[in-house]
């Protein structure tokens, strides 16, 4: 049994979802790990993981929409406000959708979906540098 | 180290919950690992997973519901409704809810509380085969 | 390859956030793992897990209320009442939140971002003790 641990940066310009599903895959197939599992970690408490559809451009536009419906950018609803309006709604859609996500690894790739892909999801309105641990554990 | 792999199907036949539980804990006893860690990653973006109660079947329904409420079957909140009303809240359910789980596997049993059932939670109105990957590593 | 498993009680007092980072550092920190992954399960359906930012009490307290919004204690919504008006809201925050959460460890650290830390989420109104499964694997 091996492990390999990777850091990805992931840069984002603004809320909304931002594919990875690519740089993942390379990583695990850099290494000769024929079955195992695959762990995502983001390191961050306002933008956070999520596994949707990577067919249809409208339905990550509106799954972003639907968090701004859900955690309004309202300062009325909080005390946290000192890091702008976007700041606790961030936090909220974080902790509603994944810190963390596993995949299982067999034939040397993820055992994802046919239409499945990883995304971050930038909570804030700001560009940011994101960053995402990946382990990797099998033989 | 040892670890295999599985893949179920489930059928389901309408929005809710189905209790998978009794398959997973199948899967487990059978390969004689005494300690280590079972993952369960469902393969779709319009179905997801969940650990509930599986004591009072009002819980499972009523937490349907209250996913019906938070995402309606209402085009008009939707850019993406060629699949039917149903299909754009399928999605937005998925994100809140789980693709992946992990539970730590204690003297050859998933290490559940009591009270605690895994579920496919169906967000789509028609009946659908849906797979779930199971993975288990330890010794 | 070597594995750990370990049970934590955590007494809660009240719906909120209670940290458990430092009870989970130190777990790892007494094990000589350097490189691998540690997975926190909590086992119940009426508190969770959740990561959240560890540097103003105010993210906790607005987290907590946003939860109360969006599944308010109202048993005209439910069908599941007889635990209490507090019962089913419970039961909903758990599917919204994380049952299990995974974190890289390298260097004998998890691999937290830093302004991470590792929630216990109570959304019962009665005190209670919780019990969270901490399962090690590395080396």
């Amino acid at each position: 049994m091996r492990q390999f641990t990777h850091r990805l940066s992931v840069h984002t310009h603004g809320k909304g979802l931002y594919d990875i599903t690519n740089q993942i895959a390379q990583f695990v197939a850099e290494h000769a790990v024929r079955e195992g599992l695959l762990t995502v970690f983001i390191q961050h408490t306002s933008a956070s993981l999520t596994i949707q559809e990577n067919a249809d451009p409208d339905v990550v536009r509106d799954l972003n929409d639907f968090f701004g419906r859900i955690a309004p950018e309202d300062n009325r609803l909080y005390r946290h406000t000192v890091e702008g309006p976007d700041d606790m709604p961030a936090h909220i859609r974080a902790a509603l959708t994944l810190t963390q996500l596993s995949v299982p690894v067999q034939e040397s790739r993820m055992s994802l979906g046919t239409w499945q892909g990883i995304y971050v999801f930038e909570h804030r309105t700001a560009a940011n540098r994101r960053h995402v641990v990946l382990h990797l554990l099998g033989e």
